[in-house]
């Protein structure tokens, strides 16, 4: 059963006991707040707004599902230098795989941003595409999702990759379709579902790792979302903070319809944690 | 186990079987001749195309997904008549709504097909959505599929509806992504799959029944698929002819990886029964 947090001293043993202090942004650190709300977001983006909310962050304390999609393509699937990936996504996803020195192609090529009718007759596939990489996109259409098929239907051994599996997003005025939306075209198409490379599974804590040194033990996750957030804590063998400021509701931890995923601690937000250092 | 037909005698055997012969259209009449290809069509769509094809059809005789959708909503949903549709599909659909005197929205509405930014904040939801409603739609955009889940999660019992789940279909160059993958993202969105109204689903049958007086035991269904064409005949007790000029291959229905779907009798194509003509 997790703890529920309430008075200073709580909070003041929680803060004494974690050293290092992950959290997840969109619905623990500010809610809708973004441009394009849920978009996948390049580190740079993610520094842009810290600054612009006066948190103090370097881009080297910053993890995002678009930086972790790169490293994952680059030193878990090993793709050739020569291979490119389909991007179904957005700038974000662009900047982490032009970081990481990774071809790609779709993304935000206005040629694949169209609500033309699209026909495989006119069009060439990319002989070198290799993995097709699927983020939150609010400009996907049927032109990106017809070529990401055919790639994953007839390029040899092309990856079928996922940013992320949010199945929605909390923006200041409401839920709207989440990243793993965005695939779901094409899982159904496919019938099999990609690998996915941002919470819960562990590519972003191994990317973490190699740039922290830092004890899992005094280690705690602060998130929003059972499924990803949380359960990323605890397959990385992290404690995990609950807020409810995001999707998470009272109703999804407690009584007859609670979640089988538990966390160590719930507080109502993030903010609570202020009153330590009033 | 299927019979497989090729001698005069067999086609014979079979026409004078059968009175009543229900045909897929979509790789078994015809392969990717559509302007928008395996877009939802309207019986009257289906009409022109008979006719430019020289087979003599009356709209009586048509059935499509998008007439048994429009019928589906009336007859079996009883939508009332100040509630609306909110469509995620194309022309055809909106032709059976009109014609059904469905009120709706979306579909085609200039102002939904679009790939500029979507925020809840700057849009009034409409009051008097009841369903929502997907079919194959190559202008799918985040728009439509952001629209489509606000209403499905909060307009208070709004009918989830799918005018069928073809996972792909059959173009004259390759396979594109089929109309059930049009509602996926919101399937994955909400957790929740729709109500598919058109094949392997009873409504179409029971749509041509209301039209036509026929015998089950002396009608065959023919089609290129098992999952949706095939199941379609079985569930309504009719016999079954499968071809294989669509999306069935021979693979599908013999050797290790047979379907468990066995349609009563197997061609190669729906020309093989021109040869008891000649």
């Amino acid at each position: 059963m997790a703890a529920r947090l309430s008075s200073i001293e709580e909070y003041k043993a929680l803060v004494d006991k974690y050293d290092t202090w992950l959290f997840d942004c969109d619905g623990v650190l500010w809610n809708g707040t973004t441009l394009v709300p849920g978009a996948t977001e390049s580190r740079k983006m993610y520094k842009t707004k810290f600054d612009k909310l006066g948190v103090e962050a370097h881009v080297d304390e910053i993890f995002g599902s678009a930086f972790a999609s790169a490293v994952y393509i680059s030193s878990v699937v090993k793709l050739p230098k020569d291979k490119k990936v389909y991007v179904v996504g957005m700038s974000g996803i662009e900047e982490e795989l032009r970081e990481e020195g990774i071809a790609f192609l779709g993304g935000t090529d206005p040629a694949d941003n169209t609500l033309e009718p699209f026909s495989l007759g006119d069009w060439t596939p990319d002989p070198d595409v290799g993995a097709v990489l699927c983020g939150l996109d609010t400009s996907v259409n049927y032109t990106k999702l017809s070529k990401a098929f055919h790639y994953l239907l007839h390029a040899p051994g092309c990856h079928f990759l996922a940013t992320n599996e949010d199945s929605t997003y909390p923006t200041a005025h409401g839920l709207l379709p989440g990243a793993g939306c965005i695939g779901a075209p094409l899982r159904y198409a496919l019938g099999r579902d990609p690998v996915s490379i941002g919470k819960p599974a562990g590519t972003m804590l191994e990317c973490i790792k190699a740039k922290h040194d830092f004890d899992p033990a005094r280690t705690i996750m602060v998130g929003d979302r059972l499924n990803t957030d949380i359960e990323f804590g605890k397959n990385g063998g992290l404690a995990t903070l609950l807020v409810l400021t995001g999707i998470t509701k009272e109703t999804d931890i407690s009584g007859p319809n609670a979640s089988t995923t538990v966390p160590d601690y719930v507080t109502q937000s993030i903010a609570d944690l202020r009153t330590i250092f009033s």
